[in-house]
């Protein structure tokens, strides 16, 4: 048996089981980046009792602690295993823990006149007698023909109801009508209640929010990092883990994690499910491969072609999403293997198709996309920005949960450290936004140059020699609650530095494609769950994105979740979509001969070509003076 | 020469043969049960050329055919020999045909023109590379647009298997689509092959059939007991038990049974259950609803108004039924309550809705329907006709399993008996065929009277009283396989009567209905899992149906089958279905005012007015003068 703490939770648990395969098991997540391999070194437990039973530390485990963290107890969650039988009791340390994340689910509201695919209708019928003793399903497709001209099927759940439900309704009831073509609820009481579930499936974190489908307002919203992180935290893993015959595991992941999401908020808000008549989902074309349960092995291998394009409606019960069994779950249509119905999403909220003026939208994640143009038509990348902005491949990188460094900053001169933490608490590690701050600090101070070098001659304590390596402190072991201090290394910029000449890679050639100049964008849209928490100014001098005027830019958060609440509320917004989906132009990065170049030079802070970042660089010389 | 018809065999013959005896040499089997002596009647046979070649009509004959028989050319097998060369056409009626199989699958036959709700479509796609890397769904339905003109959509199920097989098939593959709307199926092989399923679900017997689509053909037939049937003989039975919440085990028999059925005929011949495309089921009223899972039981209460009229499409995933899960169940409409798609599927068959003359069917079962009209319109009745002629409230009476007595005669004066069993096994009760001849052979042989009443003068061992009761032996302890001699009771008279009399009743109220003299009937069809055991002028002499010249008469069987079929085979068929469910004009028998009079008049054998039964009374009057 294993004790988690300190949560409390008792699990019985196998032989040759990981102490990470078993707190699955038990419900409780920890960060495992990689998958359960050994190499991210995220999930380390302390086992406080019970060692002997377990397999003995791994060279992985002995690569990613020190002899120090072993001694205390310190082991991967995903190394060790259960040897003998006996209890055992594991702690997970808060930076472990993957489910205290602080998780995004606001964005840029967007205004959508609702339109929802789902009519309530309210049915009066004649009481059959000996003179006319029609059926009761013809009865009832009769009197709606009649009340208001739509000829409708019955889903066949819902026919089974019908003839209880009239007799006990006295002949009044309330129907559901799904496209103005198939009823899917039938109620005998008269409440004019319409609700429906908006998802926006991140890789790393999933939001839900019930909207009112009559009035359009977000009536609870609720998020989670998504279940299937236990099995890779980026989407090639996913994938891999779906070629081994997994996909039916992935799926339910992410199926009981919508379920967990909507049963929260259904208890808080006093919504039965069985009122939630209408779904709509988004998130990158894997997450929505995986979430219909087909393959998404073809994407990563060329030609890079998806299973499905086009937007789908499926039956919830066939799904297993536990809102109304005979409603639909629409899933947005997707732009091309890497940029999915997310990004769909993202234009629907933000309306860049719809504007005069051109606009760039980039959606951050391990996966970027960036979206470029105006209502004559745009045009659509993704870029492979890996996992830095989301606090890993970075040494003292973590997830934004509480007690991590989201902000930073450096007092040019004396070099001190000032910093901010999630829920106050005592830092623990460094998430995103931290990483963006520190590097554009840096610099800004003059503790490393343009190609992201030390400058060595900066006299701090905090700048030093580890070994072969270089570091600079950010919070002393002592007031962290950590056991080492947290640092930024050498490595960790270049991470940054890769991460964001990618993004910048893709604007440049966007903006290339359709022969445009930076200063043309009157508008960008700065996106993701984590994306309003970097911030816009520092994002900027690391040349992250093309040099505008900070006025035309905008943080949108995760307008993805806008945008797939857009897709519930309108079938006009579904159809918009569908549009969008035919008409935008992907263009595939790596097959662009400007890409390498591009990048290497973008990989300079802010660029190697410094006329292109005029404003970074006045700053960064009046700084420096 | 003589050719036999419907066979198309021709064989030599020679003088003083009797056709019995060169039809014998041909391996065509003729009903004899009397073993050629001119007495059961059973080997009716049509001379359509050469009359003039064999003997005059005996004795024997004018016994068993009436001058109006005679006249159209009907002669008893055993009894017309040979008497000159020169070719005789002899056609063999169904009711003579000797059958070996006594759960009935076959019934008339009926030309459909094939024209499947399913078409299987080959399609080749390009392969995609980096310049057109459409996902494969958008792909597939692409290709089949251009290549078809359809736009059709995909099954969900079938959506996941689309990767995986256009690859194994190198980018060929076969895919079937419903409806021209939405794809079912995707083969990686192009075999043209395309099967459905048809099921006639009886109250106590249910047959099925697969058919091929392409040519209409019956590949395979096989019938079982309706596994209701443990739950109670008729549908109110059924109906009681689905209130007592057992809805669901009512429909679980049924569907196992279906698939019992056809995992049968699959494995006979070796056709794939995935290969079956389509389906088409049809039954009472009652049967229909429970096989979807809907409560019957308002059907029988008053107003007695069914849940559903209209045909519906549910996919046999979701019913349970184990063809292709991705295909569709059609079930036929309904006219009533207690007029069921198999009587939809009856019409279907004969084509009485588009017979310029005036047609009558009498679909015979516990419940009997019963149609009445022409092109220009059909009314219908459903009658209580009982479990009687099922064997069923009869003190002897049995199922047509083996041994039960099938076929009975009395030889006028004597008074012996003669019988035939099923399997030739040893006796052990009466089936409702032998039941209806021992009303009839013993009203023949003056042993009950026109009011049903044992006539205790006839001097008999067999007629004797036991205890209060009286009863006719029809088997002796000894020949039969049973404790107690086989008898015939009065109380078994009187519920035959009460039975034909419902019948009877029906067919008057729909005649007078329709202002029509039985002389107007052109062609009646007895129809009936069991129809074509009953012997047809035994059924007459009792009065079951009106007193038609036998050439009018035409006994189709399991004619439901075929219409099932016919429904199966071509969506032209289903829209003739609804059409005729929407326009018969259904007769509630307990509404009119003339019904009960009618029934009781209709008690009597033939009935109380004997100017209804003219031929009947003529042939009483000979045979028991």
């Amino acid at each position: 048996m294993i004790i988690f703490q300190p949560y409390g939770i008792k699990i019985k648990s196998y032989k040759k089981e990981s102490i990470l395969e078993i707190a699955g098991k038990a419900g409780i997540r920890i960060n495992a980046v990689c998958g359960g391999r050994g190499l991210c070194g995220k999930c380390r437990v302390i086992i406080r009792e019970g060692e002997v039973n377990l397999s003995k530390p791994t060279e992985a485990e002995k690569r990613a602690l020190s002899e120090e963290d072993l001694k205390c107890g310190f082991r991967l969650a995903c190394q060790a295993r259960i040897e003998e039988t006996g209890t055992v009791i594991v702690e997970v340390p808060p930076e472990s823990q993957a489910n205290k994340q602080k998780l995004l689910v606001k964005g840029m509201e967007t205004h959508v006149k609702p339109k929802p695919a789902v009519k309530k209708i309210f049915v009066r019928l004649e009481k059959p007698s000996l003179q006319d003793n029609t059926a009761d399903v013809d009865r009832l497709l009769e009197a709606i023909r009649s009340q208001t001209g739509l000829k409708v099927n019955v889903d066949y759940e819902i026919m089974k109801k019908i003839p209880h439900i009239l007799r006990m309704s006295n002949w009044r009831v309330s129907v559901v009508v799904w496209k103005d073509k198939e009823m899917i609820s039938i109620e005998q009481d008269s409440s004019p209640d319409m609700y429906g579930l908006a998802v926006d499936m991140g890789t790393t974190k999933m939001a839900g929010y019930i909207v009112d489908l009559r009035s359009g307002k977000v009536v609870g919203a609720t998020s989670i990092v998504n279940p299937q992180i236990v099995y890779g935290e980026d989407v090639v893993s996913r994938i891999k883990f779906s070629e081994e015959g997994k996909l039916e595991v992935l799926r339910k992941c992410v199926i009981n994690g919508i379920n967990e999401m909507m049963g929260r908020i259904c208890k808080d808000t006093k919504i039965p499910h069985e009122r939630i008549y209408d779904m709509a989902v988004a998130g990158n074309t894997v997450m929505q491969h995986i979430f219909l349960g087909i393959t998404p092995k073809y994407i990563a291998q060329a030609p890079y072609s998806a299973a499905l394009q086009s937007s789908i409606d499926v039956k919830a019960r066939e799904i297993g999403v536990e809102i109304n069994p005979s409603a639909y779950v629409h899933v947005l249509p997707t732009i091309a293997g890497f940029v999915g119905g997310d990004t769909i999403a993202d234009i629907l909220a933000t309306k860049i198709h719809e504007a005069e003026d051109v606009s760039m939208l980039i959606d951050i994640g391990t996966n970027t996309e960036i979206v470029l143009g105006d209502k004559k038509g745009l045009i659509a990348c993704s870029c492979a920005s890996g996992p830095a902005f989301e606090g890993s491949h970075i040494k003292c990188g973590m997830r934004a949960l509480a007690g991590a460094i989201e902000h930073v900053w450096i007092e040019p001169g004396t070099f001190e450290v000032g910093y901010e933490t999630i829920d106050d608490d005592k830092p623990r590690g460094l998430c995103g936004s931290a990483i963006v701050d520190v590097v554009a600090e840096m610099l800004k101070a003059g503790l490393i140059d343009s190609s992201g070098r030390f400058i060595m001659e900066n006299e701090t304590p905090r700048l030093r020699r580890n070994g072969e390596k270089v570091e600079f402190v950010i919070a002393w072991r002592d007031e962290a609650s950590s056991a080492h201090d947290i640092v930024i290394t050498q490595n960790d910029i270049r991470e940054v530095q890769l991460a964001k000449a990618a993004i910048y890679a893709g604007t440049s050639i966007l903006m290339r494609f359709l022969k445009i100049q930076p200063n043309d964008i009157q508008r960008m849209y700065l996106a993701g769950a984590f994306g309003n928490y970097i911030d816009p100014q520092n994002a900027k001098i690391i040349g992250m994105y093309p040099d505008l005027p900070l006025e035309r830019v905008r943080f949108v958060g995760n307008v993805a979740g806008s945008g797939v609440r857009a897709a519930l509320l309108s079938i006009d917004a579904r159809e918009k979509a569908a549009n969008l989906a035919r008409k935008i132009e992907y263009v595939e990065l790596a097959a662009d001969p400007a890409f390498q170049s591009e990048f290497l030079k973008a990989t300079y802070l802010p660029h190697k070509e410094l006329w292109r970042f005029p404003n970074v660089t006045a700053m960064l010389n009046r700084t420096l003076r």
